[in-house]
C-alpha cells in the first residue's frame, strides 16, 4: 500500500528537536534580557478581525494577509449581483485574518485595554506572524517576531535602554554586531536643506542604497525620480561626510542648521549618543544618515542591527513612533520599540557555529535497561536523580546494549549508567562518558554529585 | 471623532501582563518537568494541509476546522457547475487549515521525518490549537495544548514515567489532583463478559456517566440503547465493585477471567500499578473502570487527571495508542502520551489562589527619576545592577514622585531607590520597600547585595 508521504504547506516549517532546542535558546536569551530590563509579556490572538488588519500594511500587505474562511454557510454572506471576482468576494466570506506582525495587534491592544495598563507601558511579545509571501530562501510564511516596546514616554532614556538591551542580547548570544542609529528628523532636515522637503520618501529610498550600490547609482536614481541638478549638487556633500560618530554629527549639525526639524533631530541624536557612550560604552554603535527603514512609520530615532560575521540583512530593528495608536482612534501616544528577528538570528548562529555545544536541555544521564531484577534499582536511581533536579531517564525496553548506547549518542545524552544485578549488589554502577568513551565505577550514593559536577 | 473601540474575534483572548506572566509560569513549570524526564521539544506549523486534517476528528471535527482562504484568485479554483453550497465550495477555495490539536500534526511529523528521528522518540510540544467551537465559559477558539508522548516502545515503564511526570507537574504547581487510570482492554473484557462485545462504545459512553448521574441512569441509558435485561443484570456487579485499587483489580480479574483481552488488560494494569506504588508512591492514583475518554483512539492504558479542589473536568489526560501513524500510511508504531490543559490549569490555580504571589518576573527595583544631575548616577547604578543579573529600571521621565511610586506599585516592583543629588554625594541612597513602606539608607556599594537577598 503506497501512501504518499504527508507534507506541510509551502513556506512553513517543522522544527526537529535539535532545531527546536536551538530556537528555544534564542527565545530564552532574548526573554531573559527583556526581564532584566523590566519588560512584561503580553499575548494577542493569532486571528484578528480583518477590520483591524486591512489598510495598515499598504496595498501589498493587504494581499499578503492570510484570511480565515467564515464558518458555516459563508456563501450566504455574498450579496447578490456582486462581480465574480476573488478580491470582491473575499470581503464577504472572511471576517478574520492571521496577524501579519505584532505591531498592529499591539496598537489595537493598547487602545482596547488602555484603562487596564500602567504607563509608561513596557511590554514584550514573542509570537509567530504569518505572511503569504512568495516562499524563498530565508523567507517563510510563518515566522516569529520578538518585540519590545515602551509607550507613553518621550524620554530618550528609553532609546538608551533599547540600545543597552540590543547590546546585551547579542553579547549573550556571542554575536558581533553593528548597531546603526539615525533619526527621521535628521533625514527631514537634509531633505529640507537640499530642497527635497516634499520628497522625503524617494530621497530616503535612494539613500538607503548607498552602502550597497555606491554614490553614483544613488544620484542616478534621484535624477530619474526627478531631482534637479541643483538638488543633486547639494546632496553630494552629505554622502561624503566622513569621520567618527561625533565628528559626523558635528559636520551635519552645521550643514542642516537652517532646518528647525533638522536641528531637533541633531539635538536628539547628540543626547542619545551621549547616553550611549556613557552607559553602553561597549556597544558598537554607528550614526548612519542612510538608515531609514519603514520611514513613514517612524518619527524620531531609527535603529537597525547588522551581523558583522554574516551578510544577511538586519537581524533587529525598530524606532520611535509618535502615533502608534492613532489608527485606532487614540492619538498622541508616543512609543519606541525594537523587534528581534529570531529566524535570521538562528541562521547567523548556525553559520558562525555559535550555538552552545550539544543539547543544553538534553538529559544528563540514561540508565541502560538490562531487564529482570536490574530494572528495579535503576528505576529507584532515576527517581532519586530527578528529585535532585538531575534530568535522567531509563531506556524503556530491554534492548541490545549497542542500541541503547546508540540512542544515548544520537540524543546527545552525555552519560550512560550501566548497572547489572551483580554490580548493584556491590552498591556500584559503571558510569560511561559518552564523549570520551571512558568508563568508571561510581558508588551509587555519589552518582548525583558526579553528574551535577560534570 | 468617535472611533469604535477595536475588538478581537469571538472566542479569542488577549493576555495582559499579569495573565501572561501567570501563563508563562504554568508553561515553564510543565516544560521544566518535561526536560527533567528527558522529553525534547518539537514545533509544527500553525497551518496544515487540509488533506492532513480532514477526516481525522470525525464529521463534527471537520466542521470545527478553521480554513485558510487560498491566496490570489481563489475563485478560479471552483469548477464550473458545482452546486452553490458552502461545504462544496470550501473544498475548492481552501487548501490549508489551522491545526485542531497537536496529535494529528505529530503523527504527520513522525511519518514525514521518520528517518531523522531517534526511537524511542520522546517529544513534547506546547503550541496553540484552534477550533471553531461555539464560544462559552472556559471554552476558547484558540488555546494551548502541552503534549508529551513517547513512541516506538511498548514498555509499561513509559506509562509509569507519564504518571510520575503528571505527579511532579501538579506537585510543583501545588495542586492536589487525582490521577485516574484504566485500560481499554479491561473495558473490552467487561463488554465481552456481559455480552456487549460489539457495543463497546455505547457501553463506555454510559459507564463514563456513572460518577455524574449514578447507577440507575446508566442502566436506563443502556436499556434505551438496546441492552437486554440479562446484560444489565450482568453489568450491575461491575458497577458495585468497591475497595482499594488492588482489591478492585483482584475482584475484576476474577470476574472477567474468561476474556483473553480482559486478562491482558488486567495484567497490564497490575504491572503498572505495581510500578506506580514503588516508584511514584506519593501519586494519588485511582483505578477507575468507568474512565474511557476518546476510546476509539486509545488501545491500552487510559489516564485522566482531576483537580481535587475545583470541579472543572479533566486538567490532563492521555493514553496508549497502537496506531498513531497508521492514518498516514505508517502502521505498527505504538506510543503513549499525555496532554496538559494549560487553560484549565490556569483556572484552577486562579480559583484556588495558588499562583506565586506578585509577579515573579517583575523588576526588582525602580530608580526614581529626579531629573538633572541625579539621573547620571542612577543610570550608572541601573547598569551595574543589571550586570549583576538584578532586573532593574529607571523611570524614564522626571515625573512627580507620587506618579513614579504609583507606577512601581502597579507594576509589582518591590523596591524603589530614591536618590537625590545630595544623598548621592554622601554615597548613599534611600531604599523604599514598597510592600511595607519602610525606607532605609543603604550605601551604594551594598545595594546589589541587599536586593539579591530580598
Amino acid at each position: 500500500m503506497a501512501v504518499p508521504v504527508p507534507g506541510i504547506p509551502k513556506g512553513t516549517r517543522d522544527f526537529l528537536p535539535q532545531e527546536a532546542v536551538r530556537r528555544n535558546y534564542i527565545f530564552r536569551t532574548i526573554q531573559e534580557v527583556f526581564h532584566l530590563f523590566g519588560y512584561q509579556p503580553i499575548e494577542t490572538p493569532a486571528m484578528e478581525n480583518l477590520s483591524t488588519l486591512l489598510g495598515k500594511y499598504g496595498e501589498e500587505g493587504d494581499k499578503l494577509l492570510f484570511r480565515i474562511l467564515n464558518s458555516g454557510d459563508f456563501l450566504s454572506g455574498v450579496p447578490a449581483g456582486i462581480p465574480y471576482d476573488s478580491s470582491e468576494w473575499s470581503r464577504y466570506i472572511c471576517d478574520r485574518g492571521l496577524r501579519y506582525d505584532l505591531t498592529v495587534p499591539f496598537a489595537r491592544f493598547v487602545v482596547q485595554h488602555y484603562n487596564e495598563l500602567v504607563f509608561p507601558f513596557k511590554r514584550y511579545q514573542m509570537q509567530p506572524v504569518w505572511r503569504a509571501d512568495r516562499p524563498q530562501k530565508g523567507r517563510y510564511r510563518e515566522f516569529y517576531q520578538c518585540d519590545a516596546d515602551i509607550i507613553g514616554s518621550n524620554s530618550l532614556l528609553n532609546e538608551l535602554e533599547l540600545v543597552q538591551m540590543i547590546d546585551e542580547v547579542f553579547r549573550r548570544l556571542s554575536l558581533r554586531v553593528l548597531i546603526k542609529l539615525n533619526n527621521r528628523k535628521i533625514l527631514a532636515g537634509i531633505a529640507e536643506t537640499i530642497g527635497m522637503a516634499d520628497q522625503l520618501t524617494p530621497l530616503t529610498i535612494a539613500l538607503d542604497k548607498l552602502e550597497k550600490t555606491g554614490e553614483e547609482k544613488v544620484l542616478q536614481e534621484l535624477s530619474a525620480a526627478g531631482a534637479g541638478a541643483e538638488v543633486i549638487e547639494k546632496l553630494i556633500p552629505f554622502l561624503r561626510i566622513t569621520g567618527g560618530n561625533e565628528s559626523r554629527l558635528e559636520q551635519l549639525s552645521e550643514m542642516i542648521k537652517a532646518s528647525e526639524e533638522g536641528r531637533k533631530g541633531i539635538a536628539e541624536m547628540k543626547e542619545l549618543m551621549g547616553y550611549v557612550s556613557s552607559y553602553a560604552p561597549e556597544a558598537n554603535v554607528e550614526f548612519d544618515i542612510t538608515l531609514a527603514r519603514g520611514l513613514n512609520y517612524y518619527t524620531g530615532t531609527i535603529v537597525e542591527v547588522k551581523s558583522l560575521d554574516v551578510s544577511i540583512g538586519s537581524i533587529c530593528g525598530g524606532g520611535r513612533y509618535d502615533n502608534l495608536t492613532g489608527i485606532f482612534g487614540l492619538p498622541g501616544i508616543s512609543g519606541v520599540g525594537v523587534s528581534f528577528g529570531a529566524d535570521r538570528i538562528y541562521d547567523v548562529l548556525q553559520q558562525t557555529n555559535r550555538f552552545p555545544a550539544g543539547d543544553t536541555t538534553a538529559c544528563s544521564v540514561l540508565f541502560a535497561n538490562f531487564g529482570g531484577k536490574a530494572v528495579q534499582p535503576a528505576l529507584e536511581f532515576v527517581r532519586k536523580l530527578r528529585s535532585a533536579g538531575i534530568s535522567s531517564e531509563i531506556y524503556p525496553d530491554n534492548a541490545k546494549l549497542k542500541k541503547q548506547l546508540d540512542y544515548a549518542n544520537r540524543r546527545n545524552i552525555p552519560y550512560v549508567v550501566l548497572a547489572g544485578e551483580e554490580e548493584l549488589s556491590e552498591g556500584k554502577v559503571t558510569l560511561k562518558n559518552m564523549t570520551t568513551g571512558e568508563q568508571k565505577k561510581v558508588a551509587v550514593e555519589e552518582l548525583a554529585d558526579v553528574l551535577r559536577n560534570r
